[in-house]
């Protein structure tokens, strides 16, 4: 099985649509990738993208994108609805095939040290990649976002960073890397009007709630009929199939039926091997039976 | 999409290694190629393997070993329990993904002009590629074999070939070239003993007893359990998922439940998004939604 590890970076600039290409082209300059999905948002002031390949081309590709973005973003003058902390806000690095956590935590790290040695900017590490355990959660490393980073760096020793001064970079600000589980965006629509049957079972079915581990859901109105949304953040604990069926479970108490479901985005092969491994007890199903698979050998 | 075709050339050599051996890394000689899967049988005496990758370079793969089991085989000596015609037996070709089956004819055809040209050996092209009904099926155009062939192709007009001389190649014979359908060979383990419910659900369950489209199965004793053993040759007509469901079906009128399935080698990814889309109505669920499969672009 081929070495696959994806990367989703994010950076503070969603309005400039010269600045957004040229960290995107940046990132794509480098061989044996693919980068793909760029996407920005003007309110939140912020774009990302996809990068999927080895272990080391995708390293050297986010590496080429954050120089760029430190060269051409200001963080002294970004405004944007969403919670930021650097020019380069967010780099999660994630395992697709034949790679484990805990590489993808070296290659976090190594990022980590690269940048505070060459580009000086102070740099955190979050959830699998995290020191300690007020830095799992990405939002709490965010704390006072820029503005308030600024001081708290300087002043509280809890906010010290992983890597690097311990002082915003005067343009770049700071960085957050981490490493987190692939992740499945899932929605399952039911044939009702009755939207609060939607977040009922959503409130049954999340981990929150005493549901199914490692997913996240909520109950939504769309188009009029309730869609139950989910984040399958470990599709290796619940997968997609696992999650249709308990609804399928839940839905039937309420004598709902199921209408249609969305795989929302990308998802690996694995989850759906093991979908179809689970689903139909063919136990002995492996990824490399996929005859595409075989072509990366 | 990435263009994908299969080919799977079948070659009356299953005892000489070193023979063997060549005709395999001729194959391999052409870039941007995958083959694999090299399977011989002495009781047969007949070897094959897989190769997948564009149209353009399957086909000079396939050339390649062609041109080297025409030197290396000689059908005057060869014996064996498995029906044949000639050296290079039989050269399906089977759209994988992003190709035509009319593409694949062409390709099919390009091949069987060019073994008549260059190599002066008669060319007989089957299934999809067939010029005539009484040659969809392979065993009518392997009708007395090599040794029958030698005189009939001469003097029944019915057996002359589609391209090249009326008149066996000395040692290489003749050949068959088509196009086919991806086969899914898969398997459903049922739990009991009694193994004649596995022939009495497969008797229901395939197509010529009025059952599902496109799925050939025999009920077998495996390990002492009952086993429904399927061939299905049109996976975009009924897919393993919907095979599954309705064994399931059958086993319940007979209060037997299913062990376990075994999808048997490979199978292409669109036939996992198809069981996937079916199960769990994700109507608008595609390919290029796997991860994986983006790194072909």
């Amino acid at each position: 099985m081929q070495k696959l590890v994806e990367c989703v970076p994010n950076f503070s600039e969603g309005r400039n649509k010269t600045v957004i290409n040229k960290i995107f082209n940046a990132a794509k300059k480098i061989k044996g990738i693919k980068v793909f999905e760029l996407e920005s948002d003007k309110s939140h002031n912020r774009c990302l993208f996809t990068i999927v390949g080895s272990p080391e081309a995708v390293f050297n590709s986010v590496w080429e994108s954050i120089k760029v973005a430190t060269k051409l973003i200001n963080m002294e003058r970004h405004t944007g609805e969403h919670p930021r902390i650097g020019a380069t806000d967010v780099v999660p690095f994630v395992p697709v095939s034949g790679v484990t956590i805990q590489e993808c935590v070296i290659l976090a790290k190594k990022l980590g040290q690269k940048m505070a040695r060459e580009l000086k900017i102070p740099v955190y590490l979050y959830e699998a990649a995290a020191t300690r355990p007020g830095r799992v959660n990405l939002a709490d490393v965010r704390v006072g976002e820029y503005e308030g980073l600024k001081k708290a760096i300087i002043k509280n020793p809890e906010r010290k960073p992983d890597y690097g001064p311990s002082k915003l970079h005067p343009t770049a600000g700071a960085i957050v890397i981490g490493v987190r589980k692939y992740l499945v965006a899932f929605n399952v629509n039911l044939d009702t009007r009755d939207t609060s049957i939607g977040k009922k079972i959503a409130g049954k079915i999340r981990e929150r709630g005493g549901g199914l581990t490692a997913v996240k859901a909520l109950g939504f109105d769309v188009g009029g009929y309730a869609q139950v949304s989910m984040n399958l953040v470990d599709f290796e604990k619940t997968n997609f199939d696992e999650a249709y069926r308990e609804i399928e479970k839940w839905a039937k108490t309420y004598k709902v039926k199921i209408k249609s479901s969305e795989i929302y985005g990308m998802v690996p092969l694995k989850s759906l091997v093991k979908a179809v491994k689970t689903t139909f007890k063919a136990n002995t199903f492996k990824s490399d039976q996929v005859l595409e698979e075989r072509l990366y050998e």
